[in-house]
């Protein structure tokens, strides 16, 4: 029986490993890295740094492989995430070799449960291995530390959501604060900024953080600006941000 | 000028700590440890035990103080939490002692900016410190790791809320998945049951961590036996649950 250990590595922050990450990683046989298909961020290189840092085991072994890419020709969504996330997987049974080594870690950026597909691509292993899931910082909490505010009113709800969701079904009905993910820009352009206040970022925890806030209806501009300005200079971004109606 | 850093310590496991957290332990010149507060959770032994463990500068004081109670003849709810945090704003003044310490640390159970008042106590101080925020692993990060299961469906969305909306407001609309916390027990049954899957979890994280899944009508009762069980065993109980909408 194989483990897989999907371990968070929090945003691009080495410090942002915990102690568990460093034991459960210095704990496997194998650690998988994959090579691309995660944008532009060089985030096969961040994952070497943190082995270098942390892997104190030499007996661990480290292999590193392709990701395939998603076949644009699948015109379906869904299908073309389904088809992709079958091939990621016979990608890692073929780098986890035969037999499996008893213990495989894969480091995953932020932390496995949030707006990650390891864990849906680890579901379609056969046989399945036994999981082991290390939670790690997100974006989300990077974001609310730079800005050092508070995520919830004081017992209020949060809703966590996509830059698609925000921008194709608006502002969720009763909700307060709006935690956006995974826009691919300015989705709050399309949401009337009446009595929204945002907190927004881009590499959050990362040494290339940019953090701005205010007012939507007065720093949406700036904000749209600093984010194109910073992609083309970084080649890729990352940027996240909390929505507030006051 | 002061730095006050709020350091995020996850949910009980020592090993939740991060790097970050432990570098910025060991640059504060004081870090505070209330005594109690926290309900029947021996929270103060904790934090010592993580100081033994990881703290290693010989220059680094720390001082134990007792948090007020909150003031229960204040009929209004909001009311009586100021002046609870202006009460806990005014312990801090007296424990960091006068002049204050360039750096002092507190240590904040999961993350300072989830249901936590940290922040909001902080920003009572005069004059207001510096802040700094390190993120720490959350119940609801533990609690999917315990369960190994993703916090969102593919691209949707999540709520996180509490026990008392939950009861008072029902299922918030157009939520697919809600993540619960501060529930003072059961706030579950307050809802239709219906296609309703639940993961719960108690001690997330800790040694003592219990967790039960399945269908909310099948397993309802049974997580609310384990729960009074754990509480009378243990003396004092910290749940979270997963509630999804199929």
């Amino acid at each position: 029986m194989t483990t897989l250990s999907l371990i968070g590595i929090g945003t691009g922050n080495p410090d942002h490993l915990t102690l568990q990450a460093i034991r459960e990683i210095n704990a496997a046989d194998l650690v998988l890295i994959p090579r691309k298909g995660e944008g532009k961020a060089d985030l096969a290189e961040l994952r070497r740094a943190i082995l270098r840092e942390v892997l104190t085991n030499p007996a661990t072994l480290v292999a590193e492989f392709d990701l395939p890419v998603r076949d644009e020709a699948v015109a379906d969504y869904r299908e073309r995430v389904d088809g992709w996330h079958d091939a990621i997987a016979g990608v890692w049974e073929a780098a986890m070799g035969s037999p499996r080594p008893a213990r495989v870690a894969l480091l995953v950026w932020g932390d496995p449960s949030l707006y990650d597909s390891t864990l849906r691509i680890a579901a379609r292993l056969s046989p399945a291995p036994d999981l082991r899931v290390i939670p790690g910082i997100t974006s989300l909490q990077a974001l609310t530390a730079a800005h050092a505010i508070p995520l919830n009113t004081i017992g209020g709800p949060v809703t966590i959501t996509t830059g698609r969701q925000l921008r194709d079904h608006g502002w969720p009905e009763g909700a307060e604060t709006l935690a956006v993910m995974l826009d691919a820009g300015g989705a709050f352009m399309a949401i009337p900024s009446e009595g929204v206040t945002i907190w927004w970022g881009a590499y959050v925890g990362m040494a290339e953080e940019i953090v701005l806030a205010g007012p939507l209806a007065e720093v949406s501009e700036r904000i749209l600006a600093t984010r194109a300005e910073a992609r083309a200079r970084h080649g890729w971004i990352m940027d996240i941000y909390l929505l507030r109606r006051m």
